[in-house]
């Protein structure tokens, strides 16, 4: 399922703790590679704390080193790109989704303000040529000829408008065959099973009224 | 000097490749403790970047483990409190700053709307209380019984405030207590000279027009 609006003040994660072997099916094993990364062991989209999550799976289970790679340089732009995200990337792609599909008519039943969707869709192209003017460049993956966690993390936040129906990869080339490596170095299978439901919350009904009522501050938080 | 306003589509930092021997004045002997991070080599309130710089550094100077603990649990309890900050204490405090101090009289000459300061305010008081909760709860630091760079990007973002006049640590012993704890840990003087440039903001004198334009898109997004 989609993940919810972020809230400045939700609580933080904290779900390392309870992340035991049985909660992910086993250890992973060191050769696994690629599909060390289950989609069942990590969310769609991650938090705040997923971040730290992916981080410490990657530890946990020393999975190969291109994930988080060893090399100084490589894992500072795993690191940049990680803590750029939650204000920049994550951050419009999560509003995108929100205002462009899930306000109306999963929540508020209504549409958002032409003016708000158009600012915030501006604001998620600005972030899109970033990521391939600044992170990508001339690469194939966001830390250089190899992916890593980073690149995970990207791809999840940009299926969420991709959901909803923006055209994210549309005239941006660069990023669209990025996109193609991502999946081909996952699996097929596997990514689209992680995106199986991010694709479907168009489909969702309306929301339950208390489920609503609950979300209704974060929601109304991502118009601003 | 008090970081400008983070925008939400600026590029990332890109710091990491021109940071050398020289511009930090010499490797930093590993021996050093707390004092091996300089004022004069970081920036007084990390932007998205730094948290990236400061990991670097740590690994390449070798800093000593309670900085970056080893250790999975507590590696986990500073990589999600630099992941949960961008978007929770690092915004309210910003936003604090700039809607008490700097918006007046430095950049637009005129007082923030009371109802905005206010829940401004408000969201900080929840991400300190968070903070406090979540984070500190009985332990002596953020990520437990030894002084990391969590509980330093920490303290940078709240002197921000502390230098619009909010009475951060007043109503708050266990913070206050804490406080007192990173001072000790990293040293009185140091402390001091780090936070100099930020508790001096409110005594800048009026923007020059062409730094005030060019940050005004910046600044009125904090008014959001």
């Amino acid at each position: 399922m989609a993940s919810p609006p972020p809230s400045p003040s939700a609580p933080p994660a904290h779900c390392i703790k309870e992340e035991t072997e049985a909660q992910r099916g086993g250890a992973c094993p060191r050769s696994q590679g690629p599909a060390c990364f289950q989609a069942s062991s990590l969310p769609t989209q991650p938090p705040d704390g997923s971040v730290a999550i992916l981080l410490y799976l990657s530890r946990k289970y020393e999975v190969p080193d291109h994930w988080y790679p060893q090399d100084l340089q490589a894992r500072a732009r795993v690191d940049e790109y990680l803590a750029w995200q939650h204000t920049a990337l994550r951050s419009s792609c999560t509003r995108a989704m929100w205002q462009k599909q899930m306000m109306f008519p999963v929540f508020l039943g209504e549409q958002v303000p032409p003016e708000t969707l158009a600012s915030t869709l501006a604001e998620l192209d600005r972030c899109l040529q970033l990521l391939e003017d600044k992170f990508l460049k001339d690469q194939d993956f966001v830390a250089g000829p190899h992916i890593s966690v980073a690149d995970l993390v990207a791809i999840t936040e940009l299926m969420h408008p991709v959901s909803a129906g923006c055209q994210v990869f549309k005239s941006r080339p660069k990023l669209a065959a990025w996109r193609q490596r991502v999946e081909a170095e996952v699996g097929k299978d596997l990514f689209q099973e992680a995106h199986a439901a991010v694709m479907k919350v168009k489909d969702l009904p309306p929301a339950d009224p208390a489920i609503k009522e609950k979300l209704k501050p974060s929601v109304q938080g991502l118009l601003q």
